[in-house]
């Protein structure tokens, strides 16, 4: 038994992401993740990519073997 | 830093759960709890309670130091 | 990326606990598992087992993706 | 009941961290605290000082309210 979580550390996009208002997303990942709320963390693209900007996770769901984050991008790195 | 959290095994209602349907509750509990997702679990009304039934929590909810979360009871134990 | 866990609430031995002392028991599993220190719970043979008593772990050390748990037996069910 | 615990996504040493060898350290916190293993972290003197590298965390051992991890810095920041 045991119930499988992965600790997440920063945001992984993948492009999945959505937006709810002007800084506010929404991104929906496979399984249970934890997340730390109300704490800077890096928001990537992918995996290597360089951080496109720090965000605040305001919101975790967890339900059907899903994870729903909401998230307030606090910073943009423009990258180019 | 860190995000503070508290690591749950069983429920515990002190009465304030709210029925959804049936044997569908919500309850709310101050700060982020991690509970474990469909697993059977104790349900109690105080911490030093007989267990009142198992449930099996369904969902979730992390947002603005609250954990709400959507449990199904799965049986019931009559204590009288 | 991120960091793949098991939430656990009972101990499930598997006749692989080894005993330190009286009643102080080690164990050691595959993969990094989250259990509660210092709080009550359930001691199984096997996930579907009767349990086969109740213990307080002591100690949880994580390292080259095995979980080893140190834990005091508080009580004994006698199930025959 | 529950178990408190702390979600951290990156070492903070306040400088009470020891070296075993190399570059492999131990540094203890008080209560227990919930790190990612294996996963590069941040490593800083003081929460809001620079980062001064980045390392591994290899061991994670909880006992006592206190937690006991080794890690191995990877990178270097020179930070003058």
């Amino acid at each position: 038994m045991g119930m499988p979580l992965e600790l997440n550390t920063l945001i992984v996009t993948k492009g999945n992401e959505k937006r709810l208002e002007e800084n506010l997303f929404v991104l929906q990942k496979e399984g249970y993740r934890l997340y730390p709320l109300e704490i800077p963390v890096d928001v990537r693209k992918t995996l290597d990519s360089n951080s496109s900007g720090t965000a605040l996770i305001k919101k975790v769901e967890w339900e059907k073997n899903t994870t729903t984050i909401t998230y307030q991008l606090i910073s943009l790195n423009s990258t180019n």
